[in-house]
């Protein structure tokens, strides 16, 4: 395997095939370590790894103080509100400070797009984004394009579509970047007010049918749409964009006998798609939490830089 | 020593008297780990542990967590709200989020009876109940019952009064399950407005007068008043609670001498039991704290499967 | 070196010369383990350390919640509100449950002057005060010792000034204790409103004039002004504040060259100093905070009372 030479991972924009395909292939091993009765190795003993999340999470900031935790790291949780920043401190001053702790590596999520980036170019400790506004959410494509290949065996030449609100979200965004790069076919599906201008130049096809779209579709991957949507006029009502684009047991009747069902969580059963397929024999959806922490364990131990072998 | 076979720990109701005897017998070694210089056990190495709780504690949730950490299990803790899941998510989807990372045991609080159950049937993670809605709330039980054991060197044969809010508490209801497997003679005291109707059918005694029990009881067992039962009526006021029902110096003068007053804590002082009371000779109410660690430990390692000897 | 004989560190008021050099002293072998690739020391593996904090905060918790896992102890957060305990729960009760739980550490937090005192008389536990009130935040002071040591060589016969709300501020305290025992001459200023009557009993001068000490100031330690000072009519504007007092790159033309400048953070930029400073040469902020991990890992292992060698 090549060397791994990058200090943070901000988004899959900048990450290169190899890079790409190395996270992808690291993360092999380290699914197996969970799965073993002693979920541990002691590659990062000594690490010190700050969650600092600037919005509320749950599966995410879990996923990553697991995989922290499994690789032997010391792991710090900071649930910051911007409030606590509105006394006069910058986010860069309050991650300087972290930093000055003699911190390895902050994991940030915030509101607003870009905020990695700044931290990255003004802090030598190492950065992972945990999403940055609607700008991109580099682990969760991971642990997609992952889930695929596992399921898969390839992600080339798939026909992978992304349905919901494409305009917000940084899950579709990050998909769309890794995908392309690795050479799937990538539709992306949903209501033209969900739909951002230009999207096409990101090498991808637009369908505002998604029945169209499942005959052909190797995987669907759903979206979660924010009730708030609703109230800044983006979507008539849920009930009618749940008829329109929801996926149900009906619908699936038109898909190839592999299709996969995706969903980054948390899912809005009867919106997105109906319980029966949430639960049903097409769904990875909990494959994609699992593969999640695997990710995650690679990100960190590649950033991080040991250079001992993950079975010690 | 028998086998144990349980995978969750879910209510008293359903243990059979060996079981709780073996979950006494093991908590009694990891008392011992608890008061060593180094209080740590390598037993649950690589295990993860999660904290769910939908109900704010501060002491049960950290007893559980010293205990987690003490056999060297990784811990996770995920204050959920209530809110978080009204964006169409239910608690079995979050559940089963979490277990996908592959987590080996989830400790639940929740408001609604029942909930563990829900988890248990649908879920290959063990879990651990620890309070639902006004059902059970296991292992506060267990280490009450350790704590007598301790004291007074058994169960069998003693008369034990819980005085209090039995509607209510899920306190009351598992030591009643426990208590009377093993043999003790219980007695529920407290205002009839907060007596649930047929609850001698679970073979206890049922009175309205503290001073007529308190002479002949081996153990008070005093229970948390809420201050909202005030609001919903089933209280005339906390004044006249204290006056009718809370345990003080001069209703102790008729007490057997070796009297223990126990709380599940936190206690209201001047309510349930005056402060005096509460510091006093008879009290092991701080016992009981201490003994809540060996108890969840016991438990953890129980479920967990490890077979390895606690001291190595 | 001597032998550490306190169990608690509560203030440097009763701190002899003695014992605050031996924290200083201890700081350095761990500021080196925190530069370490590997920054974990076993010193107090299988010891228990709970943060009980009354008041927000991010930084201090932080800092100490690092010192306590690099020294390999387990930790806790206790996020308590005063709201809890209006349950009719006493503070006092609350941390006697959490010592009931065979922990050796209670580092506590608090807006009233004292508590961690009270907590110190009635448990056995060791306390660590973070902050109580307006009275003392000792291991901030001895971060400041420690870094000016560190920085200008020694701390007998230097000029600091400390310079804003000396009234409400714990770390002014902390440091007029320790920095005279140690034979600096400590100035402080700020305005009027602000200045509580008769600190110059404490052996301090005082002045109302920041650029007429700033020439003869060999420190220069700037305290955070509290917005909220304004509303209680001691600050006719923050503007006004940063006029007066703010240091910036002109005020400080006229100081030595090797001032420094420093600030318990967090920082607001451009009231207390503007950003220039805060990030120019003078400026040790940053060391402050690396070196408050090293000080608190200090004072939990001389109070811990470990005996074995930090390399081990």
């Amino acid at each position: 395997m090549a060397e791994w030479t990058k200090h943070s991972l901000l988004d899959l924009k900048s990450l290169s095939v190899e890079e790409i395909e190395m996270i992808l292939e690291t993360a092999k091993s380290f699914k197996e370590v969970s799965s073993r009765d002693v979920k541990k190795v002691p590659a990062l003993r000594g690490k010190t790894v700050v969650m600092l999340f600037f919005e509320p999470s749950t599966r995410t900031r879990t996923s990553f103080e697991l995989a922290a935790k499994r690789l032997s790291a010391d792991t710090i949780n900071i649930a910051a509100s911007s409030s606590a920043l509105s006394k006069g401190e910058t986010i860069l001053d309050m991650a300087k400070n972290i930093e000055a702790m003699n911190v390895d590596a902050i994991i940030v999520r915030h509101s607003c797009s870009g905020v990695p980036l700044v931290l990255a170019d003004n802090l030598s400790a190492s950065i992972i984004n945990a999403g940055d506004g609607c700008r991109e959410h580099p682990t969760q494509a991971l642990l997609d394009m992952f889930t695929i290949n596992e399921k898969l065996g390839k992600i080339k030449g798939l026909n992978i579509s992304i349905v919901g609100d494409i305009l917000h979200s940084r899950v579709a965004r990050s998909n769309i970047w890794g995908l392309t790069k690795l050479g799937a076919n990538v539709t992306v599906c949903g209501p033209s007010t969900m739909m951002p201008a230009g999207i096409e130049k990101l090498g991808v096809k637009v369908s505002y049918d998604i029945d169209a779209i499942i005959p052909e579709s190797d995987v669907l991957m759903l979206l979660r749409i924010q009730k708030e949507r609703q109230d800044d006029k983006r979507l008539p009502s849920i009930r009618e964009y749940a008829k329109i684009f929801g996926v149900n047991q009906e619908r699936l009747r038109k898909a190839k006998k592999e299709v996969l069902i995706m969903h980054p969580g948390p899912t809005n059963r009867g919106v997105e798609l109906s319980a029966e397929v949430a639960d049903g024999e097409y769904s990875v959806i909990l494959n994609q939490v699992t593969n999640g922490v695997a990710i995650r364990m690679a990100v960190l131990y590649l950033l991080l830089g040991i250079r001992e072998p993950v079975s010690a």
